[in-house]
């Protein structure tokens, strides 16, 4: 059955902060969770995107790949797409189109946008995949790669987490973006305007999946980390 | 399908802190994510503990009463019982076996405990029902009553949370109370000793349910709230 009121979560932003990066559930594992969704491989290998059950993979070099069955992850989220249309935006700010969401919106649950349409002044960056002992987020944030352009046409993929979950989630959103041409993405760090159709997807529950077969995850010492400080530099 | 895996929560900690107490589930519909739980009802009416499907109350008088399908609940806690024994204990303090629990256990998923034994100095808590517009749960605990007994046989009822989930949850053990003679019981303040056995139950998956329907929630602005700070004081 699949339940488009659930948003399933595969690890913590938490576990990212100290490098706890093992792939700890596969793509296939995954994608029976959902169509539509957002994540980053082993060592934080790309920033994943998923639309429409395709799994695309934006790596450090800038390259959109579909990824395999047996591609592992860390962190994801994943849901069964059942968007209702939000608004149409033209020429709007990033500052403008947030705000536009959530005058509409309530930020006390889980929630997906997407938008399709006409971006400029993207900028987006992906990770490198580090290998074991793997680099904390902090020191992979400090490697990404940045790419940007000044007319693309695609679809940002967000999830909205309330505040009393940051640390398990990012509080607030947190952007993927893909092209229509699949030929630029990643995570989303800011983008000039944009012109389109803005859909959302509300949840009432947040399945949280934990790596509890993986020891270095149920063995780590999370008390020295900063893990909020962390997270909110890289994110 | 019952997934001994999954710890249902329903509501949040942080929604008792400034009141939101309308009872967002029924017993009955609790009742099919579980059979094992802790809850509390509309308007922190008392403390609940699910034993073997069987939901007690003890409310602020001492009494304990077995609720009905349509009694509601703000927040609750359940899931299907699958405990293995971790340990035997003799004469021990609360601390000593919170320390024994946590020396064979990772902290970095959700489990729960179940002690069965003979308890000394036991001091136990039920909340007073308070109706709309509800107390905050500060001044709920203000008036809370507490209970005490110097020996009894019964049943600890645990849940131990991550600590990225505090707020969520409590971070760490919630722990409550119900005699075998279902005479006495509550949410655990403190224990003198035990002796019995402990069991173990440790989850993969937190399935967090919000109260999406309720429009007091969704339109709540947690923003002013020292959620973290409330909860602390008073679980």
């Amino acid at each position: 059955m699949s339940n488009t009121n659930v948003l399933y979560q595969h690890g913590t932003l938490a576990l990212l902060v100290p490098g706890l990066l093992d792939g700890t559930i596969t793509m296939k594992e995954l994608l029976t969770h959902g169509d539509t969704g957002i994540g980053t491989g082993e060592g934080l290998d790309g920033e994943l995107i998923i639309l429409d059950g395709t799994p695309y993979q934006v790596d450090s070099t800038g390259s959109v790949n579909i990824v395999k069955g047996d591609f592992t992850l860390p962190f994801a989220n994943i849901h069964y797409g059942n968007y209702h249309k939000l608004l149409s935006v033209e020429n709007i700010s990033q500052k403008e189109l947030e705000k536009r969401i959530l005058a509409q919106t309530s930020i006390n649950t889980f929630f997906s946008i997407k938008v399709h349409g006409t971006f400029k002044d993207v900028k987006t960056r992906a990770v490198k995949k580090s290998h074991k002992p793997y680099d904390t987020l902090a020191k992979t944030a400090e490697a990404q790669s940045v790419f940007d352009r000044q007319e693309v046409s695609g679809t940002v993929l967000s999830y909205f987490s309330p505040t009393v979950f940051d640390g398990a989630a990012v509080a607030g959103f947190h952007h993927h973006f893909i092209s229509d041409k699949h030929d630029f993405g990643g995570h989303l760090l800011s983008l000039g305007t944009v012109s389109g159709d803005v859909e959302i997807q509300q949840f009432d529950t947040l399945e949280q999946h934990l790596p509890v077969k993986n020891q270095d995850y149920m063995d780590f010492d999370f008390s020295q980390c900063d893990i909020l400080g962390d997270i909110h530099k890289a994110e």
